[in-house]
């Protein structure tokens, strides 16, 4: 059972890319909500995850918590890996997909259901390279999304074949606040959104201090 | 001891449904009930969970917890899977009937006991497909309940016995709000919470947006 | 050593019954007492208990909690196994062996001595069927009491031999609120508290709501 | 090192005894403290406690937080079994060496050291009977105390030497209210402290309630 | 994928540097962030650390907890080990890495990106020697950092080869308030940090009660 | 590295001594802060302790709630082994070093770096004899220490050597009171600091109720 959806707009919902194996990629979905909290709030994330995966949702809190302009000390936030069930996530690869759910969900603004992402993260909001990039690009291709985001220091990692290039859109980005600009549904909220990300996480998208990957990144 | 209920109406007791082995289904009721806490609120599940249970506890505690208009807070929510004895439940399956069972002991209002459910939940509300359906959907039928949910994007695997097809309804739903709507008993207070909880995770049973398995359900 | 009390009240004592290996029943004594907690209130149980039992004392507690009219989120609940040390006890049918303790040491309301105990409980307040009831109904006769309460879905198991038959009158029950009426001193005290109990736990002694097993129970 | 403490009082401290090995008793004396706590209070027991240890000490606060005058929530309750580090304390048998050493911590009033004591507790102040009586009494007369309380269950079981018998005078008890009033300095505040346990704890001092073993015991 | 900066200022960013396997080092950058907390504010570290590496970041928060002059007790402390994944980080070297770090995220100054950085430290602000400075010191080279901070205590096991000795200035230092000012961006207000950091660990760089190795340092 | 500092006085660092295999001691230093908490206050112990060393902290920390007076509930203590990586430490002989360099931090008053010392200790401040003082005064005295605290029921086992036997002056103790007042820098406020001490603890220090070994103690 593939819960596949790849277009219109959802809130809370984000189309995450995972490898399965040696060579294969699989588009596993990350859906999140903000509720009051029993207690001290907490983050709670759900899929079977493994240790890494515990340690981006760490990482992913940073930003969130930082980002929020309600009083998130009375909020759980709920982080659900669909269908991850197989295996456990390689929850790194996903810290973009839960940051971007996790948004979501706080702020009520939805998400392009045609795009899937993956992404690494720092606590200050950097996109950090991945593993297994051109494996994901193609099973978002085969599910039908039309784009998909990575990290800007994996572009020269993208290999995929023909019949795929056609089909979507490679987008290479290097901070979240590129992520929300690329993902989010509106216009005018949307943008007041990627400002207030900007801000909180300073100039790190001015060039001189941007980070990259040892050799000049290759995009297509 | 089977402690079958199968008619009238109960506050906080749901039939859940669940595979035994490999070809056979059991039917197994969830209870809940809601308390004052001793510290901060906690939802205590027993029953001998496994942790795909637990998380499906979890995932469950974030529909209750936006769904309340009481101050859930301070209130402790006990989960108890009566006859899981047998070597724990296979919880993510149950996740509609822990829901329902909740929301009833939450709100004072009965749960039909002819009816059956199995269907997993995403946080958000939407019912995610399971195993097993067609065991037990029989299991249900030999124990006099009329009525089954299952998950829409399950109805495509329902191969029942002819014996068993005109003792039960079977009924797809895609959300937890039509669940609600199938399952509580009275009418004008339980259009008032399935109408809450459509409100809450907003246009979620908006034909455009819904979820679905990758062919198209197969309704019978 | 052998602490047997089997006459008398005695507050937050309640005779419960075990079974030992194979084919004998024992009488093992549950003492509750309330307190003023350190920190947010706790349930407290000792006498090297099993996962299982643990899980028992979570579901008195749903109870408890519902049925105290102090504010229970100031107080421990100590919950004493008094001679479980050999090898732990199968806390699940002592269930309301606990319920009554507690609540007697919470009320400060003697419980009869000469009755011993058998049951497991839901969360909403059932009495569900144990194991063994025939060797811990023998086992409470030898040791002086009159009188045995066990789950009315046991009555059918029920297989002792005649000398013990005329030494117990055993007692089958439904609902915890049974079980208080039964074993309480006094009587204006005791009634004050059985109907809070009913009153908390709904219609669960109405006769078609009322659950039991697969087959009708044969009372003696 | 041997730490004696054979005649005078102290706060704080008692004389408790133990088995070692098969056939062998020796003096391990306990001692106690109450502070302020950091955050919520708590029983803060070492000297390397063995599971069963950590229970008594869970039934001994029961008996602590009821007994306070003062408010126990803001205060941390420390308990040293100070020589216990050859392979654990089996602290069952301590439990009204602890309740007496916390006690006299908490109202600063001294303890005999010339007296040892040896019982179990339950929740609500019953001494129960404990193991190898007469090797810990023998341990006690070498050790140069002069009398010994033991549970009033236990008397039958004392089997000690000649040369022992005119050095210790034996003490039987069925409360722990009896175990203060023999251990404690001064006369007015001790029984002041003596009454206030005695209502706590209410009727269980009265002969016809008064737990005691299966045949009469049989005191020397 | 080396994600290096080697020149400019970042906040919250801090090239440390380890040792990989016996002969060769590698700079591993480490993150901070400061942000709002959920509950009781805690220190977050993720990166895979080892035990020590806890120990470390325990050790690192004493300092930060004094040194901070906003109310740390809201406000969650989150650490990251970037590239920490191959094995794990050997945290002890990487405490001085650590405060750095966040004192620039607490504070909002920026750190020297073409400065990298290895030492342990005392939870009142001394910094103690570390493995490995040499191998360290040729990777920071290596990744185009023009000076590298080490132990005062280890300049005695400087060996390094000609090559590099060219390309990196080695600062040696005995406080973390040293560590500061060569580090941070910005004069007034880095002056003003270092004066406060100088005053909370008290007469610590007094010459005359200097930690110091048992040897002379050789500085070059 | 050894960071041995041998003279001069520091705030809320104390010369430990341990035994090392089977024949030779070290001096370890304590290093210990007090600063605000996260949350509520803790004692947080570093230098890769094993459990008996956790047991030390907590009586250790019995003392201090008790002796500061200060609200000590919101602040965190730190205690560092600094240099017990090496196979971690056996912290019972710690005891009276961690609780001096705690005190030190808590009141900001120097310690004797010339001093070393070794001690065991009750909740109530009664120093408790240790292993390997021979060992432990050697190594204090390479090191270049001039004098030695040790516990007088230690006494005794004082077999060192002649050259050492000029070097040292070793002088026991027997209440943590006693340690202060030897350790402590001015004479004005630590005269206070022991009053006080002495006051918490009562009489403990009273010639009839000293704590002593089974034979008389033998001074040199
Ligand atoms: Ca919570
Ligand atoms: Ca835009
Ligand atoms: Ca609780
Ligand atoms: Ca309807
Ligand atoms: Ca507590
Ligand atoms: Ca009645
Ligand atoms: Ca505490
Ligand atoms: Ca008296
Ligand atoms: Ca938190
Ligand atoms: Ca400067
Ligand atoms: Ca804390
Ligand atoms: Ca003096």
């Amino acid at each position: 059972y593939e819960l596949q959806v790849a277009d219109g707009y959802q809130v809370g919902r984000v189309n995450g890319l995972a490898v399965m194996g040696e060579d294969s990629g699989i588009m596993l979905p990350v859906m999140a909500e903000v509720t009051p909290s029993q207690g001290p709030g907490e983050v709670i994330a759900t899929g079977q995850l493994k240790e890494m995966a515990q340690e981006a949702v760490d990482n992913v809190s940073a930003i969130i918590k930082k980002f929020s302009d309600e009083n998130i000390s009375e909020k759980d936030i709920h982080i659900q890996f669909v269908q991850a069930g197989q295996g456990g996530v390689d929850g790194d690869s996903a810290s973009i997909t839960v940051a971007t759910a996790v948004i979501s969900a706080l702020e009520g603004v939805g998400v392009d259901q045609s795009l899937a992402m993956t992404g690494s993260l720092s606590v200050r909001g950097d996109v950090l390279p991945v593993g297994g990039v051109t494996h994901k690009i193609e099973a978002a291709a085969k599910t039908g999304c039309t784009r998909v985001i990575i990290p800007a220091a994996n572009m020269q990692d993208v290999m995929i074949e023909d019949e795929y290039r056609e089909m979507v859109e490679i987008i290479p980005v290097s901070h979240i606040s590129e992520v929300l600009d690329i993902a989010l549904e509106g216009e005018a909220e949307k943008d007041s959104l990627v400002d207030r990300l900007k801000s909180i996480t300073g100039s790190a998208l001015a060039p001189e201090n941007q980070i990259s990957g040892p050799s000049s990144p290759n995009p297509q």
